[in-house]
């Protein structure tokens, strides 16, 4: 892994407050050439799931060596842990309570350390602001090169949640959920190319998506291929079904939001079980 | 050109979802060095338009060399060509769909490359998400420091459309609109010193504004200048007339927004006019 | 001081037009080799009050040598005066109109200046957008290495207000006020450790908390030892008692924000002294 230097961030402190100014503050005080990307801070207050799917989303777009901070963190001040997840290209800061999750499913060699080395933590440290205090503090020395295993032991115990998947509810319907809507109101659902195949081939079997009071038919390739008000699943860019609108947003279409059910039902999928049977 | 190193981002993508994370990932996995400025990422979604805007508004203030992304791109995924338009001082990358129509309005000496060098794009390319896929890659490398005309052909077809311009209405009334209402409320127009000069002398004669159910008729050269509650035209910094009110919301007061039409007569002009004649 | 690169913008902008991207093209003009933090763009609009609460939140955590620019300027255009305020380990740009009032407060040896060196200006320079035309050259010319002293001639009678402090109510109650609302919805008030040490012991004596109304009588050390749906006080980051819910947004469940009275009644206070009398 290369000297790393580049660091990001991802945490649910919003940008009405001086909170990320503060933790830049302390990671350029001690790691002045640093870069710092930002890559979201709206997840959605206290919502580790959310913060899950979010540094998912993203993370391995950057650069090897790169440090990812991600705090989402309703136990700050609580005995849960501080933890550095280090996979093959990056690192990772987190509050142990499951908002790596989603890296845990997706790297496969990988190292948690607890940390313990409160040496290199702010002084005094607060009982509510950690990311400052604490987490700053440990992304800064990685990011100065401090070896992950100076900072505590290998911990194998750490809080790792199932991100929610797709259920069978028959042979031919499958039910998912809204993980998330996004700026432009697509509703992205943890319904994948795999959980669903036939969906997105070029030539789709019937099939219906059932969302809120609306079934959608068809599947397009690209947003602006939707009527004016038309409803449409879409393969987004991050391999999940989406429920999209042509310049529209579509969850005000639909009038539901994160966390509603999706279900599929693909006839073809069961008629052609039917055949091969 | 210097070698160039500063990327600006306007897009309409906001700051809720990880998209701008992932693209400055994708830029920086190209050019580590580059400095990354962000304009705006509120450009009013899928709202071309706004878009050619907003960089207008700031793109001319950036040092020699900058090259600036602009992305509000309702037409991912189809048949709309990815370009360059290389400026005297910069470069512009976009897709072409006419949000770079002010810069073609501004700059004269101007080429514009339709972008066909899919070897520098990301694989896989998504259809909904090509600010990571394409977009970010050719201005990463344009970073690097490859040629323009590496990237694909020069073109002259490309979108253009005419920005909204005041139109008179009779004699002494001309008719506008507003562009945008900015964060402090102000009402932009698209009425410039230019279309209607004594309005900003020092003495001018007498006018008025109508906006909404409105009459205006105080010019002032300072937000402060104006009384509790009073609504005043001012040329703001953009050169635009301005609808105000000091330490208030001038649209909130008016209670209209973006697209409303703006008139302004100058009794003095059509005076001054008649005794010409 | 060491060679200063380091610049912070706190401002009452937003994020939602190009005003902040325009700021950093002026400075990155001056001055490439810098690094911008933001440290708030969203102080509510025209309040000084808000601003001076904000940069006194983040300053003093920067590396020495970083260069505050601090702009809330509902007076821009009118004869109110931009100044460099020199403390022992930063300079602050900003309009002479309080905003730098907590940093007189806390900074012992300082001295301000009034700028009058126009030609570090950018010319023309507007009436609406001294950030641009004003401030951010100041600020990149001295990030650039210009000395202080060439800016301007050091003043005294810089305006300055008294933040607003907790005032007693009778030998055992003192009120304060809620000096701002936070992203997770906690109450920053603005009475402080010092002001009522008590309440902050490990075992405090009996007392209450009123605000809106509501009566608290917990205080706990991290957020989330609250019940569910429980408000309760806590020491916060900065140093404030903050009215705050596990989990959930204080402000919401008591129904008020900014501005609001709080008033803290200790018995034990009250007791402890009657004993001394």
């Amino acid at each position: 892994m290369a000297q790393p230097r580049l660091i990001t961030l991802t945490t649910d402190f919003g940008l009405n407050d001086h909170f990320i100014g503060t933790i830049k503050a302390v990671l350029l005080g001690i790691v002045p050439e640093a870069t710092i990307v930002d890559i979201c801070h709206s997840v959605q207050a206290f919502d580790v799931l959310d913060g899950a799917l979010t540094i998912s989303q993203a993370y391995s777009y950057f650069p090897s060596g790169t440090i990812h901070m991600v705090i989402v963190d309703p136990g700050v001040g609580t005995a849960r842990r501080p933890i550095i997840l280090t996979a093959e290209r990056y690192h990772f800061v987190a509050p142990d309570n499951g908002v790596l999750s989603m890296i845990y499913d997706r790297e496969e060699r990988l190292s948690v350390r607890h940390v313990t080395a409160e040496h290199y933590y702010l002084q005094p440290v607060s009982n509510t602001f950690h990311a400052r205090d604490i987490f700053a503090p440990i992304v800064g020395y990685l990011a100065k090169g401090v070896d992950p295993d100076r900072f505590g032991d290998e911990i194998t115990d750490y809080v790792r949640f199932a991100a929610p998947r797709p259920k069978p509810v028959d042979g031919n319907t499958i039910r998912g959920v809204v993980l998330k809507v996004d700026r432009f109101g697509n509703m992205i659902t943890n319904i994948t190319q795999h959980d669903a195949p036939q969906l997105f081939q070029p030539e789709p079997p019937p099939f219906k998506i059932v969302v809120g009071k609306k079934e959608i038919t068809q599947i397009h390739t690209a947003y602006a291929q939707g009527a004016p008000g038309e409803l449409f699943g879409i393969l987004g860019s991050m391999g999940y079904l989406e429920i999209a609108a042509n310049r529209g947003a579509a969850a005000q279409v639909v009038g539901v939001g994160k966390g509603t059910d999706v279900s599929v039902t693909l006839e073809g999928a069961a008629a052609e079980r039917a055949v091969t049977t």
